[in-house]
């Protein structure tokens, strides 16, 4: 551990591989790697920060500046979003009821597995249905997941329709969009609440950072 | 970094999270966190060891000390096997032959995943059939997907039956049992070729980790 003497932080920390010169013959003790292990070995809590919130909301920008924040702490960090997921493991999946409850359970899943991994996992999806959330949160152990509401008004999403699929919605081209067509159900209690449509990105990045210093 | 004087191994690296005392108001550089990026931060080239086998070759035992192994190198490791896959991802999922491709299909891609966030994974799955592995290898970039041939002969696997299930299967009470009523298509070209009947498992795991740092 490097130590900054003027302000006693933390500024580097190294593992020795072996601090002794051992005989070949001698056997390594049987630990089983696990999650424990690998949150040491990283020095972080792994867990998964789960973003919900309509489409344009925000997610993903700021799911991309907390990452980078992470990062830049030393954290390992991985963005789940649709882009890497809709179109490699859930590609068998399109956008029916039963489809979207899939996807969000095998994003869960690989989130799990992630967070078991040792990892600090930043899963951005609308995940519109309160029991879908309730379901990925039940995969995980006290405390892991934390769900944040990107609480951007229908309005503002809307107006910026950075992507154009409000208006395609409203020309009728796509279905089941959520907030049109589809309801959103917002969370009753979540774990962090940010009001992107007032609050700057740095700034919803910001309150995320300080809850995870919190409850480290 | 930190270099042993006498065998010029380095015994252990760190980070520095920072080196200048920083004003807070100068913006940070937005560079995406990449693949590359986490790779460098863990000292480590992603890949994905998958391990294919008969039932009872050995392929659980080999992943373990590797895991281990690597581990106390440092590196950042996750074994994702049948006990955490079948019984969540796809949970989903059975035995039917269309059913098997999806498991190595979805098992791959979280692998890719997996090594998109900087990991080593461990992927030790029977995968019987050649067009499956090769689909697996076709996700990943050149060079990340390390197969890995744990060549045990039937009768051996057969012998030991730690799990009981040869002779299920042979009593009947389990169909398509892979090596029996099921074909097991033997890599033609493996990029490693084990035989865990002869060696050790140490002298197995041995040869692995040659292997990782010629091409590391």
């Amino acid at each position: 551990m490097l130590i900054d003497k003027l302000t006693h932080s933390t500024v580097g920390a190294g593992m020795i591989d072996f601090a002794l010169r051992r005989a070949q013959n001698i056997h390594w003790q049987m630990l089983e790697i696990d999650k424990q292990a690998r949150a040491r070995q990283k020095h972080q809590k792994p867990c998964c920060l789960w973003l919900t919130g309509l489409s344009g909301s925000g997610k993903s920008t700021i799911a991309n500046l907390l990452e980078k924040r992470l990062h830049a702490e030393g954290k390992h960090t991985y963005i789940l979003d649709g882009d890497n997921v809709r179109h490699g493991m859930n590609r068998d999946l399109g956008f029916t009821e039963q489809d979207r409850i899939e996807n969000i359970r095998r994003v869960a899943e690989v989130s799990r597995l992630m967070v078991d991994a040792g990892l600090i996992v930043l899963a951005s999806f609308i995940s519109p249905f309160r029991a879908d959330r309730q379901m990925a949160r039940e995969m995980f152990e006290e405390g892991e997941f934390v769900e944040i509401f990107v609480d951007t008004p229908l309005q503002e999403c809307e107006r910026r329709d950075v992507k154009g699929l409000y208006a395609k919605a409203r020309r009728g081209e796509l279905q089941n969009f959520t907030g049109l067509d589809s309801d959103y159900e917002a969370p009753l209690t979540p774990d962090i609440q940010l009001f992107a449509a007032q609050e700057s990105v740095e700034a919803c990045v910001a309150k995320v950072l300080l809850y995870l210093n919190r409850n480290a």
